[in-house]
């Protein structure tokens, strides 16, 4: 009998593409396209009769086996491979006692499960490819159409200096393209064979173990290490790194938006849809339905992942345990970060921008965030440290009086002396103190290019 | 459409009654009993009729919910509660309109989720108590069984001296009665109602908030704990880490368990079943494949627990987010040390105990493991610098040669001056430098039979 | 020759004393005083002669020691323990070969370092139990203070039903008061000895193990555990969880401080100090500064946690590695904790509220937030479903026109049918739609007083 | 006054190289390196006149600062950068009033954290890469040297086919040269200035920002990044995951090590020293005190990437709590790690291999390890089934009597009749089944040495 299901938050929290790698169906799969390639390899070089390959390639379909009886048998056998291997010798059997003879031969179950995994992960990445294709230009889009879209800076969650959103958004490019980058990188450590049979060695093959590897990988296209990794798992680590970093990323850009979205500010806002986020009592309220996934994920993918590295130091020549702990984790985090991008890519094309709010709350504290403005404006007419001293006054009497920096430095000879009324306004007016925003698009945006060619 | 299963390891990993607690049915099971406890408790204070009551219970039977829709409107409402309120209320009024009106009142969806999930982990408790104790009866009882068979004792994983199985297992024991103690005292603090409405207030409610409260606790069977604790999370998270530490201890007898089923040691054994872990072609390969799955326990639980500290600084009345990492994550905690325990449970009673082995073993490094002994002896001959030179000697000279320290001892005069046959024989015997092993044995059935009282 | 110093952010984010303990000198001393303990133990079971004690009491100094070479020694030793206990009997020699003799008899390097870091957590816990009443008698008088102080709840951080700022340090307050009743819980569990010789028998002591175990418990007022405990290590995960639990609770604090904080909300403030988190250029910032360390050290504690959990499978008799992971992991823990309280005890206290920014805020959504308040009232008048229409009718008509909803009711006849203008202003003020508010605060003092007696 | 020391176990954990560079000295060099190369940068583009520089290089030295009075400044400042700046300015003053007014120009206080910081990575880093090299080196030449010492092969921990000692290394090695191969691809990515002025935007730099960005990179050698990346932290978080799989794979190196030291095995040793890790009452212990700290080190690496992922979503311009996360742990990580490879390279090089041992322990299963061997070699002959089942009878009747697995088959007519004796004592001489070992080794040498090319 199958397990209950346990699915309730999947479409909430996961991709469905991804669920649909990783699932039962997936799993057995992954491991049954090994077999099958192991039988065509080996008929290529010889070891085993070209006939055989055809009754164990048609045996060699998921949906031909019992998961509830698999499942059971794997609490005996402490994996996967051997009880798949055994209904899959049975299944071969009932066409061919010929072709079960040539089944799973010189590998271990260790290489059915790494390298099904392996197969598992490379559709995992075409997804995460185009998501984050996706993504990106969607980030590089908003970016360019905001790039003048001025708000206000915030450190320590304190108005600062004017940015834009298209500089904020850039940011979240930039990491998007990097991470890219490194996917690039890491694809061909990660997209490689596990075959060593029992002890890694490889020696029951004899003489025909090297072509048969060569075959294999060949077969799946994968590429060949330099040796087989079943206690060396820095490859899938360095993978599961890489999905925190993404899921980190997605994290910063949902704490933004909900701090955005936060009453007080009404600055961004995730699309609107019929029903999210909302509740017919309050009206006003949008909850950050999306940003929550965001969230969360970025909150959860640093335990998996740190589980991921504890479990490195595996013994000899196949761990018990450690190995074991890997299974369910890795697909887990794939399935978080998937869902993760799924809401990043609902939310990024739709972003709802209240740009007058911005320049609304660029002016909450009355003009003090461009004090630094007007301050380098007048060094260059009565020299830095007068010009300092005679701002710090004026943002002190502001302050005190509760009125606008405009208004108390209008009225201070000093500095109209210096200023005229135009110049005032134009120094309090934040676009015109955005620096290298737009550069910073720019780069993002050329970076961002060069990397789609 | 549901999702596709994905739950080939579930046998393999978790004990089926957890994953029967933590399934949709379980999930939703639950937000059902708050919401017919809550019309009742409404009822029992007068707020709606009691007439409602009926056709709101006979509503709240999870197997009427259609999960793949619910888990499709989680997507849009951002929780579980406000989809299945909403099915809730349509199901009710398809009975009775009247009764449809006395719905969820005064609720918010977190008091739904939240209590559901309290519900859900009572249940989790009283299936892990039972474990606990039957695993702490098999304990004891191999923990005296095994009391006098010595077995070398090991630090930094180098023979030491003598200890006995019983007494390892004591260790065991004894950890497994402060977890016991652990959760006796923390289920107060976790059993208990989470109710406030909207922003905490239940000032939905008015004058009768503090009734409902109250009959509501009193109808779950939970006590009415001081604030409602919609975003203070310890209560979640002590009981998090229970788990960890459960798991932790469970991995030490594990990592225990497969260093003694080593080729090399062979002491102790998980007891056989028909293909556990064996290999046709290997047949001395006994496979430590429960011991996997305690060790795999131990590296996944820390991860998952520190999530659930990383996502204790929820914002104001109602994180989003941080509580949405609780929502999986603390489930999946229960079921994989109920994994563990349930591994446990098949292990301990049955261990298969190689003492002669044990006896062999201790006689690897040829009598150096108690040169202590020998030396103790001397010590009250000839003083205790004397003695501890004089073996010092004698173990040298053991090393040197390859032999037993009983032959070299027993060919140095300054020794056989001091020491009969009779006594060296009786000093080089294990079973005669075990210390306290006995005490620390009888100390763990007095705290086990005083916790079973 | 010493390493060079590592302090720079210890002011910041250490409490001192708590550093005090948690430095070369308290471990050394911490050691010391088992050494010390053990021969006072040992001479008052008559098993070494009194005249040892004073000689080795003397040396038994922390000061006396060249933590420097100390630490050099360890590479080569693998622990503190023996090259301190090779130094000490170079010291005690100096003074009396006898006593020199007596020292550390029966004990193993284990038993020196664990029941040493024992003491050091004694001191710890007493300085943390000081740091907590403290804080709790803080938030009890702001709560109480604040009792009656209106704010916005904020759910998903948008704008809910209003709260009280006491009511929110009121959930403060009760977890708090949780950890205070936890550690009181844990403590017995914690402060106890370990004792147990090279492998945990205790053997090398003979008849007198019993007896000197009892005695040099009671000389350091330690109780007695029913084993010793080396690789059984959750009396330590358990305290490691309880800081990290403490650890986020102060990390919600910092997080709701710091969103308080914001430019745009202004509610509630850290208190100033001179230059702390100003700018001279932005004189309207006040980075919470302090409320950065809650937050980091609720970031932080997670993962150190964590390790502490992924150190509890512990290799039989004294594990290598695993042990070695706590020796600086549970220190660290410690004085991050203690440095977060540090700056919760600095912030509490002082708390700048801005109430009137408050009752502000609270009037963002032009009144949205007390809808549910007015479709109560006017329930008992029409019936729930009407009224609840109507004020959803009126709602939209609000956020459509931009109007305060006090301004479309006293428009609407339906409404003003029923509720007079005074009726409206009290059912849109805040101050009395607060419900279980007060109770909430009262149930926290309540609880608190109860623990302090 | 200075914090008390902490650093009793420095020597052990943590390479003396790699701890001057993270330490109060290092930390403050490298923001007061950032300071000067700004003036340098400034003076280059014309921003401030050349006369400035000299004064302001001159007092760019870290010993010039009291670090407990920077310490305590910190507490008020929350960050160091901010004290600093104020303790150069005096310095710089007290030399030229005129030089001090050009201090610090358009930066702000995470520019000079973050860049200061990368700087030190930058040191950090040289130092790894010297160090892998020699590791890898030294494995190189083990690898090499042992690549024909058959050893048991271990899966679950349990004897499988052989395997060689050449092998078990080079699979270190491939690990390692992947590793190598990784910090050259993130370098790039991580030795990248971080310079954006108060919000990022360098606006108080005007038309200057970019040339004096330009000129700062230049003069600080390292790149120009496409956008500041205060609050896009992937680059650290990148090299926090290469330093924790780093940490991964020297754990395997330390596990693997001291499980060949167990006294039951005896195969592989850690070096020699006077005193290390022994025991002059148990002179056979041989304590594996360097491979305690590689497993201390892959134990505690998770938790802390972990916190350096969590630490990853932060908010807005500059973070407040998750950036403070980031500033002990990273460089502790460094240290960590350092430690580990320290003692790999005191470990690799000085490897005592007991060959003599290997091969008598690949005889505990008297043959069965290599009956697959003498299968394939029958099934030329008699056909695969025939074989299979022969054997399988052949070792059940070698395990049933507990005789060698060669007494078994030398007496047995039906396989004596296919295989001469001779034959039978090569199939059952590990040496002649060891498949691919030598290849492995040789790929993972051609590897190496493609990498150092």
């Amino acid at each position: 009998m199958n397990s209950p299901s346990n699915q309730l938050f999947d479409a909430y929290f996961t991709q469905p593409a991804m669920r649909a790698i990783f699932c039962d169906q997936g799993r057995v799969q992954g491991m049954l396209d090994f077999e099958a390639a192991l039988a065509r390899a080996q008929a290529r070089v010889g070891l085993i009769p070209a006939t055989a390959v055809g009754p164990i390639e048609a045996a060699c379909r998921a949906g031909h086996f019992d998961f509830p009886a698999l499942a059971q048998a794997i609490t005996v056998a402490g994996n996967s491979a051997i009880p798949l291997a055994k209904a899959l010798g049975k299944r071969v059997a009932s066409e061919s006692t010929e072709a079960e003879r040539y089944l799973h031969l010189g590998a271990t179950s260790q290489d059915v499960m790494d390298t099904g995994l392996v197969l598992q992960l490379r559709a995992a990445i075409e997804l995460l490819e185009q998501d984050l294709q996706a993504l990106a230009d969607g980030l590089a889009l908003q970016a360019e159409r905001h790039a003048d879209t001025p708000m206000a800076g915030r450190t320590w969650l304190q108005h600062a200096t004017p940015v834009t959103l298209g500089m904020k958004l850039a940011g979240v490019l930039g990491a998007i393209s990097r991470h890219r980058q490194r996917l690039n990188e890491l694809k061909p450590r990660l997209l490689c064979l596990q075959f060593g049979g029992a002890s890694g060695s490889l020696a029951a093959l004899g003489d025909q173990a090297w072509p048969v590897s060569e075959a294999l990988a060949d077969e799946l296209k994968l590429s060949l290490p330099d040796q087989p990794w079943h206690t060396q798992r820095d490859r899938l680590v360095e993978f599961a790194s890489w999905l925190g970093m993404l899921a980190g990323s997605l994290g910063k850009l949902g704490r933004d938006l909900s701090l955005l979205m936060q009453t007080e500010a009404g600055e961004l806002f995730e699309p609107a849809a019929p029903g999210k986020g909302g509740s017919s009592t309050m009206p006003h309220k949008r909850n950050p339905v999306s940003a929550a996934v965001l969230i969360a994920a970025a909150t959860r993918a640093p335990g998996l992942v740190s589980t991921m590295f504890s479990a490195m130091p595996q013994e000899h020549e196949r761990s018990l345990g450690l190995w074991h702990a890997e299974w369910e984790c890795l697909p887990e985090l794939c399935c978080l970060v998937s869902g993760a991008l799924q809401q990043a890519l609902l939310v990024v094309p739709g972003f709802e921008v209240q740009a007058a709010r911005m320049r609304k709350n660029l002016d909450l504290t009355q003009g003090l965030v461009l004090a630094e403005a007007v301050s380098i404006a007048l060094a260059q007419k009565i020299g830095r440290d007068a010009a300092h001293h005679l701002l710090e006054h004026c943002c002190r009497e502001a302050v005190a009086q509760g009125t606008h920096l405009r208004a108390v430095l209008g009225a201070n000879e000093q500095v109209t002396a210096q200023l005229s009324s135009a110049e005032l306004d134009r120094l309090l007016d934040p676009a015109f103190y955005l620096g290298q925003a737009r550069r910073w698009v720019e780069r993002a945006l050329a970076e961002h290019h060069n990397l789609c060619q």
